[in-house]
């Protein structure tokens, strides 16, 4: 028996891009919450999975709450907002959806920096019914974060960092498709979260990475992994990236490699963008070698690349792929559709 | 007259080591405080100045509280904790110089992340004594946090990042040495200060990185330079580091190169010093050439080395020198003693 929470998830009108990557993390898999559809009043009748990649999933799209409830044979538990803004702002015209979504006896489930529990009015309503009020990305506390100590050394895991080129590329992505294919291929694996949507993916290894105090990124990443490998002795240890290493916004990346001491990276390379998020005032994108260049002074290995091919033709990544595979010597793939036995051996 | 708030200073028993460098710092100069002692049980009777570096400074050390109060022709407003500590914690043997402190009429300053005001028996005291405590290193909440936007690179200053090899090298005191030095020479400066020793020492534009929620980081170093630069106008805007680009147990470095747009630094190398923090465990520190090429990875030139020379003979110090100015023909420099015209002029 399915023992997931089930879910309606808000795509706030966005389904068809990259601000709306919860929703599409959600729809991707998830091990804790069972997702019934989708609202996005831009896409109402559609599939989502089609809106999101093509690929049908048979999860409906409704154009509004009520029309959700009304159709779906059965009533969600938690109603989640599942967009990522800048700055974590819960978009204005969202507050009038989740004020319903209680009124109707849904739990909200919250991963902006804007805190649904400070919100009296909600806080109210909440409680009032008997609903929770869940906020992914509250901060812990001082007493409930840990400080690095350099016990990652003892870990004997191959620890893998999936580092992008960007933001919103498709790491956490990568990285969940990398361990399906590694525990497929007969190797034990285990992904570690650093983002809300990870941990609504149910992954129970982790913390959230932008909104923990920076003196102790490295070592709740660290006590994270080192969790991981005492309970699970797993072989292979994924490490879902944040940011990118270069943009300007929010750099990151050198915690993966020099305080969770990852030895191999997986780079994701969305192959048709040519800007630090689509804006050209953040600048160009590096190339990829550059990249490379910059991770192996880091001390850590490139082994594979995952290509983000959203907005490019089949020509234009058949030809990232054989020139960077000639070139690098390395698998190149998408992992969205490809074959990744190759990529999984480098593991 | 002088407006600075009188103040003494809490070392810990550590003058000498690396662990007391807010102590050194505010010895080194404040102008949010004025130091009339230091309180270190191992180092009574001596002069501050030649315990830290061998410089006298006219500054008393105490063995204790009551020894200082009764010797001291002034009693000092403030009591500052002037220990910087793994993880932040309080050493737990001061809480009772913390509490003779307060009941002798002191306010206490506090810049480590264990949190004074939230000790309910320090907290009754001072209030009740109608004093301070000021806990620096207090997280903003998220009204008072900025997002990257940009607007960084509309600011015409010279901005120079001060990063170093290591923690605890002098990057903070580089960065105020040469904000002094500009100004000798006729160029107008400022230095952002980005740790609790110096906001304590006035610089009036920053933030504590280490106690900011990461997402934040970016946004609050573009607000401080950006803040900064359109109300003094300076030529040269310094930004004081934080840890080491490959530190593990934290690293750091890159905001300041792709967020705060410093095109120039200044690498502050501890040129006896074998390991990170001198633990073997945590791995050997970099070489000059390698830390070069990575900052340059990010768009960034190294134009000048501050040498630390702790624990080196002079003879160390002038091979080393000498070597750095051959190999990159640029300044070579000890902050503390050496003519800094060259290096200014670089900025």
């Amino acid at each position: 028996m399915d023992q997931r929470h089930t879910a309606l998830v808000l795509s706030g009108g966005d389904l068809h891009e990259l601000g709306a990557k919860t929703t599409h993390g959600l729809l991707r898999g998830s091990e804790r919450y069972r997702v019934l559809g989708v609202i996005d009043e831009n896409h109402a009748g559609q599939d989502a999975g089609i809106v999101m990649d093509g690929r049908p999933l048979g999860i409906p799209i409704f154009g509004d709450l009520g029309a959700a409830l009304e159709a779906l044979p059965e009533k969600p538990a938690y109603c989640i907002i599942g967009v990522a803004t800048i700055g974590g702002i819960l978009p204005p015209h969202l507050l009038a959806v989740i004020n319903k979504a209680l009124e109707s006896g849904l739990s909200v489930v919250n991963g902006l920096h804007e805190f649904l529990s400070e919100k009296p009015d909600l806080q109210a309503l909440a409680a009032a019914k008997g609903l929770e009020l869940i906020d992914v990305r509250k901060p812990k506390t001082r007493a409930d974060l840990h400080f690095w100590t350099g016990e990652i050394f003892e870990v004997k895991a191959s620890i893998v960092a999936v580092l992008g080129l960007d933001c919103a590329t498709g790491k956490r992505t990568t990285a969940r498709i990398l361990r399906d294919a590694c525990r497929a291929a007969g190797r034990s694996a285990e992904m570690i979260y650093t983002g809300q949507t990870g941990w609504m993916q149910g992954n129970r290894y982790g913390f959230i990475f932008d909104s923990t105090l920076n003196d102790f990124i490295s070592g709740e990443l660290e006590h994270a992994i080192v969790s991981c490998w005492k309970e699970t002795q797993s072989e292979v240890i994924l490490l879902e990236g944040q940011s990118a290493l270069r943009n300007p916004s929010g750099p990151a990346g050198a915690e993966y490699l020099v305080s969770g001491n990852a030895k191999k990276v997986v780079l994701v390379v969305p192959i048709g963008r040519k800007y630090f998020e689509d804006l050209e005032a953040w600048g160009p994108l590096p190339n990829v070698e550059d990249e490379i260049a910059l991770i192996r002074l880091y001390g850590s290995e490139v082994v594979g690349i995952a290509m983000n091919t959203r907005d490019c033709t089949l020509d234009e990544v058949q030809a990232f792929k054989t020139k960077y595979e000639t070139l690098l010597g390395i698998p190149v793939v998408d992992p969205l559709s490809d074959d990744l036995s190759d990529l999984v051996e480098k593991l």
